[in-house]
């Protein structure tokens, strides 16, 4: 449990320097992240001295095993009620809250039941530790990209005509499971023919013809930590335009791979992507962002997209997934994940994107 | 497409009776009902005679197909410009929001960036129209729970000494992708020997054992809708206590359905099942609600708990899971989803639960 226990120190840093007394973390990942404890459904209390994970009869169990720093409150009623008596307790005076968070309504009823206690909205402070990927954080996510391709590799062999965009992901996912995923890190996509002009088209009973490309958005999830990875195949053969723009997709990638390193921007990273696809005349065709950070969540920070003036740090984790969709006709979308280092990045990912081997 | 189109007449007359002239969805779900489009994302803003779906560039495309009904709004830059621009264009002068679907940070966004424009926290209106169910829905869940029984059938099957927890969630998870789910309804609960004395334990490694209890707790999605069922399996032969504790969630569920029908509350049905538990001595040791809503989330309005008021209306869809749990030896939960009828429910999951048939 060390590694929990320097987030808590980490987190208690960022208090200090912020002159913040106590902090009540509402968001169930950013709970985790800081108890070790991953059922949901509770919050955490943090004083200068004292660390609560208030939970209920479900959880009892399961918080004091994997959060044994943490005091254990078992609330019988409601949340607010068991937030009040901890507060009253300590008698704080104020309570600072991630206000990003917080509904508006939970705002509202702590503001009433906390009369005499100031509520201090704050920008997200746990969100920002969790950039930064740990030594441990890294394995998992490795094993997250380790389980996810393993499982395509098995999962490409029924690639065929007459199968169904559905069979394909029941597949990918079981392959998943056995291989040690705990789910699917989200729904996975399989978007053939023309669905694969949607970036986030749904699975569909669409069967796989001839001629078509098949675009895969999948993940694992192991130990709580997700990968994000995307690949397009081609059955029997690859129509020209589909060659076209797989080519510059997979160009796009590379040059945004290149870029990374400390210091330069998340948007300076995502126009690296764009210049390439912009300049063959794609631009308006590549609608969404460069990449997003990986870790217990699927989507978090740093957004790589434009206008984003974040700082590219080592130890982030996050995808990069260029494509070009062409309404009525398809889209091709190539995603890794990768790990910024000292000086550059080190891909996590490996599965093969040479245009020759994707066609089955 | 008309059940969008009622759904959005239904909340224009709520909005009409609460008089609403302009209301901001937030949350997904909601999104979802009321215009149709699953992409998540999004927002929608429907004033007394306009709807806008507001989205970005990776769903244009699915919003337009999906609702119809909506003007699609593709966003380039931030929602909030977007919110704030269509808001501009109809000189609102108020904007209602569910203000539990909105965070207090993103209130003061709105708030800041909306001078002059009375921003109006309400209940939530949405989530209150969804606990109606429709013919539409409730066939879809029906076909959810269909769906999963089958799955589990299926299961049963593979269920012997030796076997990891984890293989059964993965076979369980596969065999309901075939059968047509879109993804499991949540993560598949499968705690065997001890780890089923916490009523939310999560897969592990473990191998099943003679004389070892096994609580399934799964569900489908089809068409966005969920199921949620658990059983429970005994491996060669049932202990004397496991028994014991099997017969008595089973009469409590029982007493649960047996009281079923529009009028009594929420809390009627609950302790109707909690009493059975308590007069056996048990009481402590089932430490959770009764029940729950489910429909385009597993867990949705209302809740069957004690000190809930709520009266129950024909058209709901609700789990009845009573459950007891013994710390350090395992526990039983019976889960079934039940459709309120007029006169009483019907039970819309029918997998034995007869305890000589649980040997396996």
């Amino acid at each position: 449990m060390t590694k929990e226990n320097r987030r808590l120190e980490k987190l208690r840093e960022v208090m200090k320097q912020q002159r913040i007394n106590s902090l009540l973390l509402t968001d169930f990942i950013n709970v985790a992240y800081i108890t070790g404890f991953t059922g949901g459904d509770s919050f955490a209390l943090i004083t200068r001295k004292n660390q609560y994970l208030i939970t209920d009869g479900r959880f009892t169990e399961q918080a004091e095993r994997q959060a044994p720093r943490f005091s254990i409150i078992t609330r019988k009623g409601e949340m607010t009620q068991a937030v009040l008596k901890t507060v009253k307790r300590h008698r704080l005076r104020e309570l600072s809250f991630e206000s990003a968070a917080m509904s508006y309504e939970l705002f509202r009823t702590y503001k009433k039941i906390l009369a005499g206690v100031r509520l201090k909205p704050e920008k997200p402070l746990v969100q920002r530790l969790r950039c930064i990927k740990d030594p441990g954080e890294v394995r998992k996510i490795r094993r997250a990209v380790e389980v996810a391709e393993k499982a395509l590799g098995r999962t490409k062999k029924i690639l065929r005509p007459g199968i169904t965009e559905n069979d394909v992901a029941a597949e990918l996912e079981y392959q998943m499971r056995l291989l040690g995923s705990e789910k699917a890190a989200f729904e996975t996509i399989v978007a053939s023919g023309k669905n694969s002009s949607m970036p986030h088209a749904l699975c569909s009973t669409r069967r796989l013809r001839y001629g078509d490309s098949v675009t895969i958005d999948w993940g694992a999830q192991v130990d709580s930590y997700n990968s994000d990875l995307t690949r397009v195949f081609f059955i029997g053969r690859i129509q020209p335009r589909f060659r076209k723009i797989y080519e510059i997709v997979y160009a796009a990638q590379e040059a945004a791979i290149k870029v990374v390193r400390p210091g330069v921007t998340a948007q300076q990273v995502d126009e690296a992507a764009r210049e390439v696809i912009r300049a063959k005349g794609f631009g308006p065709n590549f609608n969404h962002s460069l990449g997003h950070g990986i870790g217990l969540e699927v989507h978090e920070a740093p957004r790589l997209g434009q206008k984003v003036n974040v700082p590219i740090q080592a130890g982030m984790v996050f995808t990069i997934e260029p494509g070009i969709y062409l309404p009525g006709f398809g889209g091709v979308r190539l995603e890794d994940d990768v790990l910024v280092t000292g000086r550059g990045c080190e891909m996590l990912s490996g599965f093969t994107r040479s245009l020759k081997r994707q066609v089955i």
